[in-house]
């Protein structure tokens, strides 16, 4: 049996786009010679669709979509993935279902029947678990069919109280095949290929994967599709961050044989190389997906507007890039030069818009109210928030999306202002910490100095009043990062991140600000995900709560 | 046996406060003759704890909690919701729990079976449903205690498969006792008391059900406990936006008795009356649970910061509302007339602070660029955000929360600017339709003139250029709200909402406005949900998402 794998890249709700994309797909495979193609996942809707979900008339347009696709499979098969109306009178109104079509006609559904609902999935908000479990016969080979989290419930600490592969393994199936969306974090490759193996040893099948790309806003996909064999090793991997469709060959000794070029890799790639790529994705499909070509940002000088600044250029175009040089009274001479340099390296636009006259006359007017007053974070903010009012401007005027260039560090102690430089469509690297934007930049200097040195060298710095530095306000970012680390990511309490060695002042200062700044992430861009806990739909937290604040 | 039911107020993760008010309120029943003193739902912890359950050492500090309140329980029993660690090795890690403490002991757990996971609700990211129902026996009597959701399978449609009253029954018990987190919307009482008549006389049993009030950022609960006897009939009815704590006394025949002052109403109050006063609760909360005391708010002229500014007036006292003007050249005399007027209805303080200044120091700093390209939403978003950044000053400088006045109606089609008038700490009437904001302030004067008579009769205008109109770009809002709450509310397509009688073409504007708003929506404010369906954490809608847009 001749098995494509079709590691595509959708757009929710675009079921014309979708259904457009699949249904070529379909003609290929055929054209190549296949039995049966595999799609990812929720193909048809795209995914999350979230509450479109709720809507009878979407539900019924993936139905439509899928009895398009089935017009189209004539003499060959294939799997995709949609949303499907539960018909038992009692659970939720929908299931997250595969079909299996054949030569026009839909022969089965499965539908899922671990749904996850932690981090950013919501899964049960929607679907109705499955509760039965049938193989699907085909050519002469019975395949069990499952959908992404189904194979993912750990032996250990199990999440759920059913596992679908034990049921399927009683009727005998040749070979398992998994559809999913199982979105990116920089460590979710080498997790995805431990617990998939897991699935073939264990079971001793053949094992082919099918996963998304793309980005949906905060969301990307990374691709990474996986075959394997029925002893657990890895016999190819789909590329990452891009679309592919590939061909195997099931064999009657359930060997699997194929003549392409393998892209399995030898040595998994870095953090940081994933986090770039990724982040690249993210931008792209941001804007192309919201139909926009254009960024505009700020540009300091300092290190974040610098990589995000790089990145865009990457992703979008240097031409699509508008970088404003944005100084004030407190800014720096050599902030001004590397913000030059770094767009003469990138060659993308820029222009250069002095600050003082807006925020003098905003003092002006506030005059009477702030009298002689010292000066404090309300003139700093009047600062930040007058950049920001003049970028946004610009996208007004001229369309271009602003992007936002907080890093993940900030955002998490609040050292940001709202309505200030936490502006913008979308937050670039809002999930990298500070130590890793650094190293992000030594990436992308790799092979030249895009990101000038002095901009890598120098002491952070917000610029906001004379000789300024981060540090004036918050611990070194290196032990910031990793206290931050333990508490978002790893949820460990103050003294449990005491008792690793961190110094306790630092550590309950740390986790308050963190836990006060709450109410300025709620106001925040989405952030494209790259880490496996990041801000926003994934963590969800009270503002008004008193616990450790 | 004599009950009390404590319908109190909690604070999301201030175990002292909820430790210190469930202790006293036990010592307070004790004293007044009660066996047994029923609190809500997830009381120790306050509800919704979000994330905040994702932490080991929260949930050891609930259970520390339980401890101290069992401690303080002597000679009474009490029942408490807290989350518990599950015990089993499958599933999630928590439950969502009620422990029967008697006599200083933790006697029995009862854990929740249906976990809504709907609209606001997120219970399945964090607990495991019971699968095991016992009832509790106590002074002769065996208790059927359920919490919340528990008894809400409906009949028809079930959103569930089990129902664990169907399984409790078989015990024979002598009373249901249900505790709950029963978030406010203005049409939620009347369902409320539907389905717990039903239940009580479906089961013939009598119902004591105590949920909590207070609001938790945008959550409202509204209180409302109620006692219902064997026939179904409601026998009492605890106040709404209030705590209170009342006894009855469960005779041997299962009638009930109490000699306090009932409550219980004899029409139900208009949903204005009811968003009233769950607004008052709303701001009241956020100012006091996250420790302000002071609001400003921009004050135009119209009457959605007029309505906000009195309800602000109210809930926090005049003396701590700063009202701003802040007239550009633009606004008309009325309009500052009219802002005037209510500063002195309401006796808050006000400021004056023309934004023209501002205006033209970022239009001169912007001129390069801009050139002679003619005045569009660019320059009238520089207005709105001009104001923004003062009143945001002020708040830095002084200390106030911004109050955001933007209405449902705008925050739907996105009629507001994002960094301009969609700032603020919380949006007080964003889940309130503009149609419903006349009401209110028709109800807001109902005794005497306190929002001007002419702002309510006045067309609405944005006034950000020379005789703007709202119905300039938006069909009038008695249409459009409609439309508006067929489709967020309803989840109506917009061929369902044509065939009732809409014009086509408004149908289908006004749907890609909401849909091509998701964006700007994203990082407003928290919004005080008042509505079965609010903008916020109970819609989730993805931001580049193609459908209807």
């Amino acid at each position: 049996m001749k098995i494509a794998l079709a590691q595509l890249n959708y757009h929710i709700g675009n079921f014309e786009a979708n259904t457009g994309k699949i249904i070529d797909t379909i003609g290929k495979a055929k054209q190549n010679g296949a039995d049966l193609v595999v799609f990812a996942e929720l193909c048809v809707s795209g995914y999350p669709a979230r509450d479109f979900l709720e809507f009878k008339e979407f539900i019924s347009l993936c139905d439509d979509a899928a009895n398009k696709i089935a017009a189209a499979s004539s003499g060959i098969a294939c799997i995709i993935g949609l949303p499907t109306v539960n018909h038992k009178p009692e659970g939720k109104d929908l299931n997250n279902s595969a079909y299996f079509i054949n030569d026009g006609k839909i022969e089965a559904r499965v539908d899922k029947a671990l749904l996850p609902n932690y981090d950013v999935f919501d899964e049960y908000r929607y679907f109705e678990p499955s509760t039965e479990f049938n193989c699907i016969d085909f050519k002469g080979k019975r395949i069990a069919l499952t959908i992404c989290e189904d194979l993912w419930n750990t032996i250990e600490n199990p999440l759920y109280i059913t596992r679908p592969m034990d049921s399927l393994i009683k009727q005998q199936p040749d070979v398992m095949i998994n559809i999913a969306a199982s979105p990116f974090a920089y460590n979710h490759d080498e997790e995805r290929i431990a617990i998939l193996t897991d699935n073939a040893s264990r079971y001793k099948l053949p094992l082919f994967y099918v996963n998304q790309i793309g980005a949906q806003t905060e969301l990307i996909f990374d691709g990474g599709s996986l075959v394997i064999d029925n002893t657990g090793k890895l016999a190819d991997e789909l590329p990452y961050f891009t679309e592919a469709l590939t061909y195997y060959t099931l064999n009657d000794d359930a060997s699997i044989s194929f003549d392409h070029q393998s892209t399995l890799k030898t040595e998994r790639p870095s953090d940081i190389e994933q986090i770039h790529q990724g982040l690249l994705l993210g931008i792209r499909d941001y804007f192309y997906k919201s139909g926009f070509s254009r960024a505009t940002l700020g540009l300091s000088g300092g290190i974040d507007s610098a990589v995000v600044c790089a990145l865009a250029a990457e992703a979008l175009g240097a031409e699509n890039v508008m970088a404003v040089l944005l100084p004030s009274k407190f800014s720096t001479d050599h902030s001004l030069k590397d913000a030059e340099d770094l767009v003469n390296n990138l060659g993308c636009k820029s222009e250069t818009i002095a600050i003082r006259n807006v925020t003098d006359a905003i003092e002006g007017v506030l005059q009477p109210q702030f009298n002689n007053l010292p000066f404090n974070i309300a003139e700093e903010n009047i600062q930040s928030r007058s950049r920001a009012i003049i970028l946004m401007a610009m996208c007004n005027k001229f369309g271009y999306i602003l992007l936002n260039t907080s890093n993940k560090s900030e955002a998490a102690v609040g050292y940001g202002t709202l309505y200030g430089d936490m502006c913008g469509g979308i937050s670039v690297i809002g999930d990298v910490y500070k130590t890793q934007v650094f190293e992000l930049a030594r990436y992308i200097n790799r092979e030249r100095e895009i990101i000038p040195e002095n901009t890598i060298v120098k002491p952070p710095s917000a610029e906001l009043r004379p000789d300024q530095k981060d540090t004036d306000s918050l611990p070194e970012y290196d032990v910031l990062d990793k206290i931050l680390r333990e508490y978002v990511e790893n949820r460990c309490s103050s003294s449990e991140i005491i008792q690793m060695g961190y110094e306790e002042n630092t550590v309950k200062r740390v986790i308050k600000l963190v836990n006060t700044a709450e109410h300025k992430r709620y106001q925040t861009p989405p952030i494209l995900r790259v880490s496996p806990k990041a801000f926003g739909m994934g963590r969800r937290m009270p503002i008004v709560g008193k616990y450790l604040s």
